[in-house]
């Protein structure tokens, strides 16, 4: 950390501060400046809040934090990308572009099966589809809870597709670990730390969205909180931001994908429909975001979108989301991957 | 409903959105405009997701909601001002101003029941504290847990206040109502629906805190969701959004207040302590609060600000308490208040 | 500034980084931390964008700059707070607190002399008026330019109240400073440094808006612009900022005062009409910006807001106005000021 | 417009509402709800403020705009997409894609020419160099001025290139037209209507950046005033909007692009410089803006960046922007585009 000085801060003042340094276990180091007096306190800053709460010394204009807070999550220390085996066929994090697709909510077995076997046709890897929904509204569909569940085991088994499901419950994590083979952590819940470390204990990869809120590096420290508890397998998804801007539902940040890069080792996905919140807008931010380097992508697709219980305005038509896959390919070979 | 047909809709297209209108159990009435037709569906469109999902016909430029989706929570359905009873002392919502103060988090008996003395001393009506914290890192302080909820316990017994503590997950619910006067739910878990369904389900009051990207509309929608579970008593909290200034650690939003006060009878309180995250910035935004007529305050109060394991830099010392709850009365009677 | 090394960074490549420092005239101090070093560059950093081009140096992580980057608006340089006068009864930063008051726009003689009569009865000390009005359409209504500048001194001729007005053009500000007390810079202009440099020129004093956009910093930047031409007197104004919330038109962002407060010694005034965007939430965020310190409030009042050309929605009828000036005198007092 | 009444508004406050709608020249058409009445105002609302103001009438809840408020824009007015001439070489808005590059500011002849040389031989179409600075601080570089004007057009009188340069005051239109191929409208100076309207009236085209601040509307609305002044020739500039997040100085918004695509027939541009603020983020953000759709770049490229008077630390070196036009190529084709 780096504690500033304000402006006229007396020898003693700069030594009653040095003094509190020590006392928490780091060393101080003054540089005398022009204009301030700044002091380094050396020593590993990370998880410590009370370093920070120097702020309030009378004297001290601001404490300025150095090190990125998460250690697991970081490139630092782990340099090679990770890759997490899905089933027996399908690796995220490797040279194939990995696609999730499928209906936002799971409504009955005729809808998911159908669309799970269009989907697996165009070229997903992967089924989507929720049983568990976190819905704005109370008395909005909440999702068929654990029947929602078996008709996504029914539909692997079908298609042979792997299927990723939502969890919002700590206490459904057993449950739904049982059925899915990836477990979602949606974007209202990626500071719910209760849900955070149980998925940690889990014994299947999670996908975690990136909140509307949550800035890169409160993603790192989310995914740092199920890595801590012992599970590797965390796959990033980015998922659009709130701005001020009204157009999208919310503002796809793809600028996320190459600084995610650049300080973690984790996979990173890219959701356009929650991302644009239009139909008409998520096929060219799917190819957006494989050119921007995402290793995937999580698709809405549902067979009649204008009767889709949720989501529906930017769920694409399963031969939507084909002729999407199809140009898709172009991109993924320009980033040098396969689909 | 108003569904808007994009420019150049034929007869028949809007004749076909008409039939999908009547399909979903509304009553059409289209609008022959110069530019555009427009459609008005008539009907409660509360929770109804399925009528945004027209956005996907062929023809619909757009679908705009006309009410607010919340109901119980609205100043509507119960045009009287909520009032909570807390203990046989206090009341929140009333003529008198509710100022709630106390350490950011429990950190030792000795710590805790000092404080609680001296927020006491100088006009706090309710003791705040955690037990159970959120932190953003998993390697900054926790909280004490259950132990935490037995020194809040005990604070009350010395002290006669009543006791505010936060619960993050939905099966603490039980042991935090045991303990605590008020259940707080944090501003991270404000759309943790599995929570605030439990939280819906106690028989203690909820103080609930707005998200720091969680628009009005979707917070009343929060308090919607423990309402329609059976408890009426629902205390809102206006604690700063996030924007893109860094000067505060939030932006306090409080035009809020005015907003709240004319869309819901529920009482509000502001916490200028997370709004601003400087303790030199506290005590103006708690006159500003009370000015634009919020019901009460939530303050962080730390002996030692400087040792403080969480919220050091936004603690106020007792004595700085002290002098703020004593300016405050001015403005509370400038507002037809009394502290 | 402090540069921060790349993990694992060489002694070499830290040299490179000194010598890179010296030759831009600064001198580089190095902390060897546990787990990064930092290199403090000591020297007067402000203004000089050079420093942040190290970044592009293959083993730095970041720049962070130390100090603030304004020199004339700070409270470092200048302590005691600066009052203007304007004509020969009023003053602004001082212990009475301002209220500027008027119409959005100039539309007509007979509007503007009716309104001004009614605003100073009800205790206005200074008349508004938009004569050139940017508009987010080219379509609407542009303001009567000079013909209005004429219609508000004769308006400050009838009524004894000086005039504000905006200007938008930077070769318009000699002929709005023949007419008006103070120039306005709107919002959208905050950042226009064609216009800030011209208006640094003029002999009038200059109220400056934040912008949608602005932090904190940055709007003491553009106060920095016409401070650095030579006008002493601007007079900075909060008018609300853009964030992701749409209940209310700007995010009124309070905080800003006891910030500006903490930073600057310029007088500070609040617009709690384009802050709100509703006249129902006008009075309450004008008795909050007084309770949170600032010095006056910009205030629109129109004699039929239903048939204001531009800022209806937010227009006070003048009875509304004049209730609120009667409220605001509590306020006023309880902040130890007079009204 | 949609005004939507109050709950509870008797028929004679709607007939109210009605007349007023009559007078102001619109026919009204009431729908009675379940819930709500709301009332239809046929006719053309485009740039008229004075609706909106029916807002303040006592049982209005809100007035709800139907149509988009530009027109010369609209990609209904005209649905074929403009395509803008450079030269005799360059065509903005066609099958090619366009590269501009060159460096942040015209620092030296030198600088100047040997970069041009470097961007051309990699493959940019025009070359973009900055002689009027528009920067946060007045003690920054504040850019050669028409000196820089001059470098400019020698460097295209040696390369061939086309120049785009910057024009910050509305009197320097006429000295810019003089020397450069595109005048460059900046981020800061979306809404400075004086110098649209003078950028309307030039007979070179404009190309207008989105401010950090400014909606997808705004930013049409901003090109409608170069439109309307009879300048036909716009190319908008997506270059990042300004949001919570500062692991990027801006977040580029690429979802900007369908949009525009979807509303405008104008050219788009993306600056994935400016909106990352970071080099090394840079290539796979203008990969990403021309799978989005983009019709094509805007770089900034320079020879020491580390030298560099400003932006710096997002410019790239020649050798590095060789190496993305390389990769670019096949993000065209898989565009179905040329480079």
């Amino acid at each position: 950390m780096i504690i500033v000085m304000r402006s006229g801060a007396t020898e003693k003042e700069v030594q009653e501060v040095c003094d509190k340094i020590v006392q928490l276990g780091y060393k101080p180091h003054v540089i005398q400046g022009v204009e301030r007096t700044i002091i380094g306190a050396i020593g590993d800053e990370r998880g410590k809040g009370v370093l920070q709460s120097l702020e309030t010394l009378p004297h001290v204009e601001k404490v300025v934090p150095i090190l990125q807070p998460y250690k697991l999550a970081s490139s630092e220390v782990k340099q090679e990308k990770t890759t997490i085996a899905i089933g027996k066929d399908v690796v995220i994090g490797g040279k194939k572009i990995v696609v999730m697709a499928g209906p936002c909510g799971v409504e009955s077995e005729e809808q998911l099966l159908e669309t799970a076997e269009q989907v697996k046709k165009a070229g997903a890897a992967i089924l989507r589809g929720g049983a568990f929904k976190p819905r704005t509204s109370p008395y909005a569909f909440q999702g068929l809870a654990e029947a929602g569940l078996k008709l996504l085991a029914k539909a692997r088994e079908k298609t042979g597709l792997p299927v990723i499901t939502e969890v919002v419950d700590p206490h459904d994590v057993a449950v739904v670990e049982k059925y899915a083979d990836i477990l979602q952590i949606g974007a209202r819940n990626v500071q719910n730390f209760a849900l955070l470390k149980k998925a940690g204990k889990a014994k299947k990869p999670v996908l975690l969205k990136r909140g509307m809120m949550t800035t890169i590096q409160e993603f790192l420290m989310a995914a740092e909180y199920i890595l801590s508890e012992g599970n590797p397998d965390v796959i990033l998804c980015e998922r659009g931001i709130r701005t001020f801007e009204t157009a999208t539902r919310n503002t796809l940040d793809l600028s996320a994908i190459p600084v995610l890069r650049d300080k973690t080792h984790l996979p990173i996905i890219v959701d356009p429909s929650h991302g644009t919140g239009h139909w008409r807008y998520v096929a060219p931010m799917a190819y957006a975001g494989i050119a921007a380097g995402a290793d995937g992508l999580l698709i809405e697709v549902h067979r009649k979108p204008e009767e889709a219980l949720s989501d529906g305005p930017q769920s694409l038509k399963p031969e939507k989301f084909a002729e999407m896959m199809k140009h898709l390919k172009a991109f993924a070979e320009a980033a040098d991957r396969k689909l």
